[in-house]
């Protein structure tokens, strides 16, 4: 069977299992969840032994300590995932929602209900934690999902979807719920994304590469989780210590991930006084500066930022800094460098806070606040499959009523147009 | 200039306008529709002389005659554009609109606010009516949009496009807000699929050529507005009374349109009685009726159905039958050869009624009622940009709100994450 061939053959089987598991209640999926959770627990020796192949390919392929650790699975790392599937069950199930109803003059009732999307690949590179995670929201939406991991975690992958699998046609719903794509050749993902009759929706969450490998071939809708080119930018009128502590907080807490700021810009009239309190923070921190001419000469420690450096993720600990002579240039520097991810102003006025709230097209605006919070969990959603960069269906964190469509349920009594 | 770099030229004058008009209020967005729609009926020699030059082309070109007339413009169609127009200017502004609000255990309001998504492609083949149409609506959601229309119809587009614009810039809002593509260069249409850091949705509507193009090159998010293969299922419960009704007008009322039923599903149990009713009627309105072989041994004028029938749009005075022998075989049959777009059952038993509600994965589901329904104004949500066939961001009818997107606004006082 070609690649192509064994690809639609899981389409195929993921799309029926959707259909039964579109009929599923939330009892049996809460209690799916639960047993899948003792599953993985019970399979712990078994996810370890396939873990260990992943783990001897790469320190064969020479990956990086880190690497190797981020891939590296054991009994403690596998109880967490378990415990992520029973914190899955414990969320409200967002599927049946009655979202609105309407009668009209003729006596139609127009009732607006919350469905599943039906089937969703999610290709990632990430963790192998992230195929139970997936999976987990997936199920709780009534969705199917096809996971497509990274090749260097395809073993653990595979026999983390197997247990998921047995365990859920041991719940007696459909084992083909969750199929993991048991193959790393390249040209797999090439044909999953020309199913587009098969599959309802692919998220795509890594690196630019493999987004833009996704955006260009794919002809089933992608919901983006891109590029966070996050700003913070402190107003003439902010509170300099709030600012400072902002800033860094954005910056330093967690600078590998995409709600981290990236980008600093400051309002010429507080410049001298705030730069010169918050280089040095940053600079103790371990951060790196890179200004432009106005900040280099207020903070000489710092680089020079070139062009590149406005459009820069660097999910590491390096911040550009610009300063801006107004408000405008800020909302004109983020619209024409920023990802439309997360930004936060840092300002007392009102009218400046206005301003930025609605003139800065970003998934979120943060006022005096950092942008971390940028999360599903910190937004109160539950859980969180990702955060998307697009603007249609899903913007900013997506948790589990982003999982969903919906349907119109039109009831009459013979009513005709005429 | 390169055909591609035009068209870049315009979504980047398009995506300008777009950061101008999101800042438009109601107030400025109503006045400049009423104004478009006084200066349409004060250009109405202006646009009859550019119809004019597509007439003589459709006329030279051997178009028929039902399609020139589709073509043609008057002062009264041009009057029925102008007060279309109106029409939006009294609808609810759907922009700015509180979605949810939420207040964090650590003191965030976390707002969900409605926005415009930013800049729309329309690609269309319908008649040159849509460019307004289409305007109207992304105007009144602060949405800039480049329309590009058949090419039959590039004089009359390209002129009501110039009257919408210039009109804008006398209300003071941006003239790029509307750009009509003024080449019928296919390569337009190509360049301008590839331009997703500038357009944020393509709306495309036609056929099934147009549809599966932009799905095959677009690397914008699309909504598909696609085939509409409708059903009505007559269950063993049914009225049937009611359900002759509903077949004729679902069949019948308009042939042509998405909405139109295509195949008729008759539960066993009621099939004698009734399509031995129901065929001579559809047979009056001239309805030509291809039915599988227990349909043709009840209704000798049907001409048998093939597989290809099944999944036909006839869009056309043509229905498929077929004879069911349970309600899962209507379901199962609609889950193979539907297009989820509007599927009816007639049935007064609810339970019938309750499965055939949850296991139609159709945008609109309708009960005891014709799928003539499916519709924006019908639907109660005043106007219409079309029918979706997706599931993501919009399903079914697409009204003004289908035309946003939303932002999450975050307001602290110096929170931080740790």
């Amino acid at each position: 069977m070609s690649v192509a061939e064994e690809t639609k053959g899981i389409a195929v089987r993921a799309r029926d299992a959707s259909r039964k598991l579109a009929l599923a209640d939330t009892a049996a999926k809460n209690a799916a969840l639960v047993g899948a959770a003792e599953a993985l627990v019970t399979a712990t020796a078994r996810i370890v032994e396939a873990n260990a192949k992943d783990l001897a390919a790469a320190e064969e392929a020479g990956l990086s300590p880190a690497m190797v650790d981020r891939l590296r699975l054991d009994a403690d790392r596998i109880a967490k995932m378990a415990e992520g599937l029973r914190q899955v069950a414990e969320l409200p199930d967002p599927v049946g929602e009655l979202l609105s109803e309407r009668t009209r003059p003729n006596g139609l009732q127009i009732r607006k209900l919350r469905v599943p999307i039906g089937v969703i690949a999610i290709i990632f590179e990430s963790r192998p934690n992230v195929t139970a995670d997936a999976a987990a929201l997936c199920l709780k939406s009534s969705n199917a999902c096809i996971l497509r991991g990274g090749k260097e975690a395809i073993n653990s992958n595979t026999c983390i979807g197997s247990v998921l699998s047995e365990s859920l046609a041991s719940s007696g719903l459909p084992a083909d719920a969750v199929v993991v794509v048991p193959t790393i050749d390249r040209e797999a993902v090439g044909a999953l994304l020309k199913l587009d009759d098969l599959i309802d929706l692919v998220i795509p969450r890594g690196g630019k590469a493999l987004i833009r490998r996704v955006v260009e071939e794919s002809t089933i809708p992608v919901i983006k989780h891109y590029l966070g080119v996050c700003h913070v930018y402190v107003d003439e009128s902010a509170d300099l210590d709030m600012a400072r502590a902002i800033t860094v907080n954005a910056k330093c807490q967690r600078p590998g991930v995409c709600n981290a700021a990236e980008t600093l810009l400051v309002h010429e009239a507080v410049a001298e006084e705030f730069l010169s309190a918050v280089a040095g923070e940053l600079e103790r921190a371990g951060c790196e500066l890179r200004g432009d001419e106005r900040t280099r000469k207020l903070v000489p420690g710092a680089k020079p930022a070139t062009e590149e450096d406005w459009y820069a993720e660097y999910l590491d600990l390096v911040l550009a800094v610009r300063v801006v002579t107004s408000i405008d240039e800020a909302i004109d520097h983020i619209a024409t460098y920023g990802s439309a991810h997360s930004d936060a102003i840092v300002a007392a006025d009102p009218g400046a806070v206005e301003r930025f709230k609605r003139e800065v097209d970003s998934s979120c605006v943060f006022i005096n606040t950092t942008t971390r919070f940028s999360d599903g969990f910190e937004f109160g959603l539950g859980a969180e499959i990702g955060i998307s960069t697009d603007k249609l269906h899903a913007r900013g964190p997506m948790g589990l009523e982003e999982l969903t469509s919906y349907k119109y349920v039109v009831t009459g009594n013979g009513q005709l147009r005429t």
